[in-house]
């Protein structure tokens, strides 16, 4: 493959997901990252610059302030639109959407973040739910972290003709485990004051025939998100059958406290173990020995990496929008490159299904 | 209401919910607290010595060490024994069982804590739902406060002939405010590795007829346990009628959001606001305003002060077993001695359902 062959890549936000993402394009074959814009100079554009990665400023002001910090600058962020396909943006919630005329008149396609409301992009994305509805549209919405397990999950259930309802408490985290300067909480439980919370009505943006309602709430932990589940099923089933539904869907990934899998803790420190980039966890970590069903119900647990589980969808939807690649090849793609599994401790060869 | 016609209690084990019950048992009219008796003697019975209150030493190394702690010993266990109708046994998990042949021999009646099984007295209590069938037998056990809570909230549910099923999954605190040395856990979720966690189950000892399934999990902090629920109705109902069976039922407390009760640290300081004892809340806090029905489907969230639930349920079971009381004159003493609201800021008068 030549690079002139290779899918032109920007990132705009070099934050908690855009600094992974960026990673995670370098690793495809098929790409080329070009260049990463921000408005600040902190650690995180400076370990940019030190790792070689172009660096643009996304205003005068940050322009300056990479230059007192020693980050080479490689330009504005209109020179790098210039230069690419695709626009990757990770700006924080709202920005996004003031970005998108910025794209449309560089006649760039861009995926935007989950913070961003659906109706700015007009299409919302899942890899496995709807890869092939994003081909070569100039914009989509990678959605947010729970709302991408979600997808992942009951989606899941719903392709193996076992759903029929879905009803599920998120604990999410405080604050994510960098930050210090968001509100985070201690030393107690805020439940989000709306019942559904968003993410139940923004999983139906990508799967609108899901029957889905969340209620969540914000614990005093930085470990990513814990899900529980209460599932009504289509009919009675076996455990088994929805393990199996589970393990031939993508980006699920089975683990069991028998192996220590205790607690959200846990699977940090495995993702060490196993040597993941930053701890990264791109999979929905669900504990088969928690799974219970009970005649037609079905009760589950799973853990969400807030700040990974969205980088191998935006990978495909990057690929989606330049159709450059159809659902199962990116797919497989973006996992073999990255290295998910379907099983931490156990995995196994899995045929990835397309969307 | 004279000193003899008084049914003569002892608390045996005088920790979280001894130290409580006896001050709760203090406050009735027709209970005189005999002593409490530990094993122990550190600040907690130092305290009770300093209030007065008869101190036993429930073995003699008891008794040697609360002598070089300064606290009078009043004598051992089993003297006390000889002076009470009923015991308040609120020691540690499994204590309690081992405890009951004492008390058969010493033909005391005893109401055990739900550290319990419920095979060791065969009755379980909550005093709403099922005060008539323990008056007058020799034990019962007062169930676990999340149990409690479940049962109360679910009662009054099925007493207004809209429960079909209960789903919840609560959020546990990792351990009392004033614990060290217990397995508290930080800044992670741990989630229960059975469904149905312990709960459902024990609820069902108290009202056999409750469908209802629990999963729990334990989250970094000590502010009490967070209750989330998924319950079907009978019948699709608007949420005033579901707040109308909240608000007649006993011991459940509304409390809104918009006045600031966002999060379990707000109760907190709201009863210490209130001026409650130990900022203790008897009462399950229920968010008005989180409260949502869909059609047949309801939701709501719930917190529950696992130091301080189960003491009306307590004082309540002493009057059962000594059959001084029906349930609603128990119901009503106990509540207005205590000081017990259906709204902590907006308290009605309301009449107690009797059970």
């Amino acid at each position: 493959m030549t690079t002139q062959t290779r899918t032109r890549v920007a990132v705009n936000g070099y934050g908690v997901i855009g600094k992974r993402i960026a990673d995670a394009v370098r690793l495809q074959p098929d790409m080329e990252l070009v260049g990463v814009a921000d408005v600040v100079a902190d650690y995180r554009l400076q370990t940019a610059a030190l790792q070689g990665v172009p660096v643009y400023a996304s205003t005068p002001e940050g322009a300056k302030a990479m230059r007192a910090a020693g980050v080479p600058v490689a330009g504005e962020l209109d020179a790098l639109l210039e230069r690419v396909d695709v626009v990757a943006d990770c700006t924080p919630k709202g920005v996004g959407a003031d970005n998108l005329e910025r794209y449309r008149r560089a006649g760039v396609k861009a995926a935007l973040q989950g913070g961003e409301k659906h109706d700015v992009t007009g299409h919302s994305f899942v890899a496995q739910a709807n890869y092939a509805s994003a081909v070569g549209r100039d914009f989509t919405r990678v959605v947010s972290c729970n709302t991408t397990s979600t997808v992942r999950t009951l989606g899941a259930l719903h392709a193996a003709g076992l759903l029929k309802k879905a009803r599920g408490v998120l604990v999410r985290r405080a604050t994510d485990p960098w930050e210090s300067d968001h509100s985070g909480i201690m030393n107690t439980v805020v439940p989000e004051r709306v019942i559904p919370s968003h993410q139940g009505p923004d999983a139906r943006t990508v799967m609108p025939e899901l029957d889905v309602v969340t209620i969540a709430a914000k614990a005093a932990h930085t470990q990513g998100h814990g899900h529980f589940w209460i599932v009504e099923l289509t009919r009675e089933a076996h455990a088994s059958e929805v393990l199996d539904a589970f393990r031939a869907a993508p980006r699920i990934a089975l683990m069991r406290t028998a192996d220590g899998m205790i607690a959200l803790n846990s699977t940090i420190e495995l993702m060490r173990d196993l040597r993941r980039p930053r701890g990264d966890m791109w999979e929905v970590a669900l504990w088969e020995d928690v799974l219970t069903v009970e005649g037609n119900e079905l009760y589950y647990a799973y853990q969400v990496d807030n700040q990974a589980i969205v980088v191998p969808e935006t990978i495909d939807a990057l690929r989606a929008l330049t159709a450059t690649a159809d659902a199962g090849e990116s797919l497989r793609l973006t996992d073999e490159t990255l290295g998910l599994t379907d099983d931490f401790l156990r995995p196994q060869a899995r045929a990835l299904a397309p969307a």
